[in-house]
């Protein structure tokens, strides 16, 4: 199994529409994060347990090309995969899917940072994961 | 000048949008938050300054009844008004328009809190300023 | 099986969270849209069917009392239940609660209208596969 | 004045605050949306009237670099500049800032399509106000 790669799913939810008839261009963002928790969850290091720690993941930067339009309630597929990782930084891209359909290509870059949102170093127990 | 009454504008966003060509009915709720910020503000305490001090006004209750929708850019008139206030809890009607036409009516009830979800009692100052 | 109830589980998203640390009130109006999703399907009528035929259910009003918080990551299940059907229109309610924990109490009313939001009759098979 | 730039100011709904205590990394791409909407209204084309006639300009891609967070209550600044213009496509560049703070950078670009999501060429009325 590869620990770098996680895949889920979801349905687009009616209120993700908006009135083009199509999921809302913002939205694949949110999902990405939601990609983000399973993937972690996947690794044995649910994100909440960085936060109770002390240890944030903001977002740097985030990126999507749209490649084709989703509507209520399709399935998609969205799979995650880990990029890059740094002395404090990581980042992944994403895909997503709806049948064998390609929605769109994605891209977050994320620093950990303390409560103050000072920079930290990756935690050791995601770097031992990820090895 | 009537303090507990107050008026805000807004226009519906894109994103606010569902798939019907109307504004999705969750938003409403949003947008009642947004006046309960500038009510508090334009009384001189915005809520900012609550949660510095620890106090917190989780939401207990809300309703809306939605009578004629509204469109992407519109713009929406939002009355607030203070329906009661109580040892720790408040409550607020609201009215949204669109030019003269009633869009929807809302009622939200709060209690103050702290960080813990404590009931706490209402703020001295909101009590005084409310008179 | 009583094709009147129907339950859903999801996660909290950390979009849906705001400064207080737990989930932002109107959220939950969407997650009651995901769960009438949910009972549609589950009777085998799914609500992109009806507004293919030209049949929409916005909602005329919709309650939340909100019980206890939830937060990022909190796996909660919303039990849907039919409460009303009359000849235009339907209401349901809700219960969400993660583990045994009651978070929230709501209800929702909806008229079934065409594209120029005029009444419409009840669609005969959900009248039927309700009996 | 410079019509390829326009400048409008909102302010951080509590919404849009995430349990980290910052607005989430998605809603900026709404407010992006909000400052083409004044954009395009700014040189007397409001979108709406796009729509009317058929042309919708969906996203193709979307990035946003985030540089410092920002908060409930604050009230941003997004200036919105015209990148590009293509045969069909256009493209935006944003820079969001509160007070003196540099908060976001930003990028958006479109193609025009007719309803059914086919390329359209770039409203003629558009091209010209933008000489």
């Amino acid at each position: 199994m590869n620990k770098k790669i996680h895949n889920i799913q979801l349905r687009v939810r009616y209120g993700e529409t908006d009135q083009m008839g199509v999921c809302y261009y913002a939205e694949y963002f949110e999902w990405f994060e939601v990609a983000r928790t399973e993937f972690l969850r996947n690794l044995g290091l649910p994100y909440t347990e960085f936060e109770k720690k002390g240890i944030f993941l903001p977002v740097k930067a985030a990126y999507c090309e749209y490649k084709s339009p989703v509507k209520y309630d399709d399935l998609v597929n969205i799979k995650i995969e880990l990029l890059e990782k740094g002395n404090s930084s990581v980042s992944f891209k994403y895909e997503i899917t709806c049948q064998d359909r390609l929605v769109a290509l994605g891209k977050t870059t994320h620093v950990f940072v303390d409560k103050n949102f000072k920079p930290n170093r990756i935690p050791p127990e995601l770097e031992k994961s990820l090895l």
